[in-house]
C-alpha cells in the first residue's frame, strides 16, 4: 500500500460567491445539463431554474440537455422543457435513446441481413430508432405484452419464432418488462446479436424515492447470458463522442452539470471537459465526493442550480 | 503466486466397471438426486432411470430428490416422478420452495407483526409456504399481474399500498415477472424486509436450450437495492442443514448426484458428503471439472445415471 497522504478533493463552492460565479460562467461556452435532480424532480421544476437557463443563454452560452432517460424521445423532452418554462428545440436535447439510435445507424457496421433491433424499452427508444431509419422488433408491440406460453418456449428454443434479421438487442427502461421479452432478448443474444443498453442506471428517481432503472431491467439478460452490454448513456464516452460529433464544442470550454457522481460527474471527468458542476438537489450529496474513494470529484459545486443566477 | 504443481482432479469413472459400481453402491446409504438433467430433461425421462432408482431402493438405499425448481410444490413433484415411472411420496422430495418455507417458519425469528412474505414466484412457493402456515402477499395473485400505473408509483413510494406486516421478500422463478412486482419487492426491501431467494440459478434448461432461471428473475432487486439475498437452494448449506434435519442421514454415507458443478457437486462437496457423482446428461460435461479452476470436482462420474444399473 502507498503511504502517501490521501489527496483530498477540493471542488470550488460557488453559492453566494459572485466573483467566483462570474469567473465560472466566463470560463465556458457550452453547458451540458443533466435533467432530473438538476432542473426538476419528476414534474416539479426547481425554483429559479428557467431564469438561470435564460441568463446563460442571454450571455451567449449553448445549453444542451443530456439525459439517460430513454422512455421519452427528444420531441417529448422538448415539450416537457417548454412546458416547465425552458423553451427549447430538438437540437438542445441529447438523450440515451437518441445516442443509441445514432450508434446503431452510423457506427455499428451491421450486415445487410442483420439490421433489425430487438427493443426492450418504451416508445422513446422506438421513435429515435425510427428517426434514424432503423427497423424495430419488440418494444411497445402489444404482441410481446403478455404471458409466455409453452408454444413460445418451444418456438424460441428452435428459432422458429425468432426474426433472423435481428442483429442487435437494445435494452432501455421498460415499464412493461416481462418473461416473454426477456426470453426473446436472451435467445437473440445467444444467436450472436450485439448487446446494447441505452444506460445502466440501477435506479430511477420518482416521487422522492427510487424505483428500478434501466440497468435493473437489463440485468436479467446480462445474468442469464453472461454478457455485458455496451452502454450508450452517461458515463459512457460513446455518448460524449456523439455529442461532440453533433455540437463540435471545445471540450476545454464545456462544463457538465449534474447530481450523480457515477453518471454525470464521471461523464464530464472522463470526457476531459474543462469543468464539472455538482448540484445538491438530486441523488448524491457532497458527502459522496468527500469520501477518499469517490468515483468522481467535481471541479465546482453549488447548493442548487439557481445559485448561478446572482445579480452581477 | 504459488509455484506448486496444480493438483489434477481425478474422479473415478464408473461406467462399465462392475466392481467399481458395486463398491460405489455399497459405500452409501442415502442418495440425493438432482432431477433435471439427471432423471429427465423437461418431460422426457431418460432411458433406464426408473429401473436404476428401483435397483437402489431394492438394495435398501434411501433416495431423495433435491431440486432447485421452486415453481412446483413437493406434491406436484411426486405426481411427476410417479407419472414418469418413479413412484414416490412427498417425503422423498426436497425442493427449494419447501426449503424456503421451512427456513421462514422455523428458523427466521420474525416479529409477530412482520410475518407475511411478499412472494415473487409461482404456485409451488405459495403452496409450500401455506403448508407451513405462512401468509403470502403477491405471488400468483392476479392483482399483481398487470402494468404499473401512476397511482402505483405514488402509493408504493408513500407506503400507502404496502402491507406493513410484510417482513420477508422471497424470490423464486416467476414466469409472470413484471415491473409492478419488482417495484413492490424493492420497496419492501428498502423498508427492511429480509431478502431471500429460493435459488439463484441464472438459467433454466428447457427444450434442450436455456431460458432465464430464478437468479435472473431476482437480480433486478439485487441490482436496484444493492442487497444480496440469502439463497436457500443448492449449493446453499442452509438447504443441506434442512435435509439433514429431516432425514438424519450420515453425511459420510450420503452421495449427491447431479449434472451441474456450481449447484449439485459444490452442494455435496461443501456439505462434506461421503461422495458426489457427476452425470454427463445435463448442463455441465466432464471438461467443466477437468479445468484447473473448476468450481467443484466430483468424486465419481458416469456417462448417464442408468450406467449404475449393471448386472452384478
Amino acid at each position: 500500500m502507498s503511504t502517501a497522504p490521501v489527496k483530498m478533493a477540493s471542488p470550488k463552492y460557488l453559492t453566494g460567491d459572485k466573483a467566483a460565479i462570474e469567473a465560472f460562467i466566463d470560463q465556458f461556452d457550452t453547458f451540458l445539463f443533466d435533467c432530473d435532480g438538476v432542473l426538476w424532480s419528476g414534474d416539479h421544476v426547481f425554483e429559479g431554474v428557467p431564469e438561470t437557463i435564460g441568463l446563460l443563454r442571454a450571455r451567449g452560452k449553448r445549453t444542451v440537455f443530456v439525459t439517460n432517460n430513454s422512455t421519452k424521445s427528444r420531441d417529448e423532452y422538448v415539450k416537457k422543457l417548454t412546458a416547465l418554462g425552458i423553451p427549447s428545440d430538438v437540437d438542445d436535447v441529447f438523450g440515451s435513446a437518441y445516442s443509441s439510435a445514432v450508434y446503431i445507424s452510423r457506427i455499428l457496421q451491421l450486415p445487410a441481413d442483420k439490421r433489425k433491433v430487438f427493443v426492450i424499452g418504451e416508445a422513446g427508444v422506438e421513435k429515435e430508432l425510427a428517426s434514424e431509419g432503423v427497423a424495430v422488433v419488440g418494444g411497445t408491440d402489444e404482441r410481446f405484452r403478455r404471458d409466455i406460453t409453452p408454444a413460445d418456449f418451444a418456438g424460441i428454443a428452435d428459432g422458429s419464432l425468432l426474426d433472423p434479421e435481428v442483429g442487435v438487442v437494445l435494452c432501455g427502461l421498460d415499464f412493461h418488462i416481462n418473461y416473454l421479452k426477456l426470453a426473446y432478448g436472451l435467445h437473440y443474444l445467444k444467436r450472436g446479436a450485439v448487446f446494447l443498453a441505452t444506460n445502466t442506471d440501477s435506479t430511477l428517481p420518482l416521487h422522492h424515492d427510487l424505483f428500478l432503472g434501466a440497468g435493473s431491467v437489463m440485468v436479467p439478460l446480462a445474468n442469464a447470458s453472461g454478457q455485458k452490454p455496451l452502454e450508450l448513456g452517461k458515463p459512457s464516452q460513446a455518448m460524449m463522442d456523439a455529442i461532440e460529433g453533433k455540437f463540435h464544442m471545445d471540450r476545454s470550454r464545456t462544463c457538465m452539470i449534474g447530481d450523480r457522481l457515477n453518471t454525470d460527474i464521471k461523464f464530464g471527468v472522463d470526457g476531459k471537459l474543462g469543468g464539472t458542476l455538482h448540484v445538491e438537489t438530486g441523488v448524491d450529496k457532497k458527502d459522496a465526493w468527500q469520501k477518499p474513494d469517490a468515483i468522481a470529484v467535481p471541479s465546482f459545486y453549488v447548493d442548487k442550480l439557481s445559485d448561478l443566477r446572482h445579480e452581477a
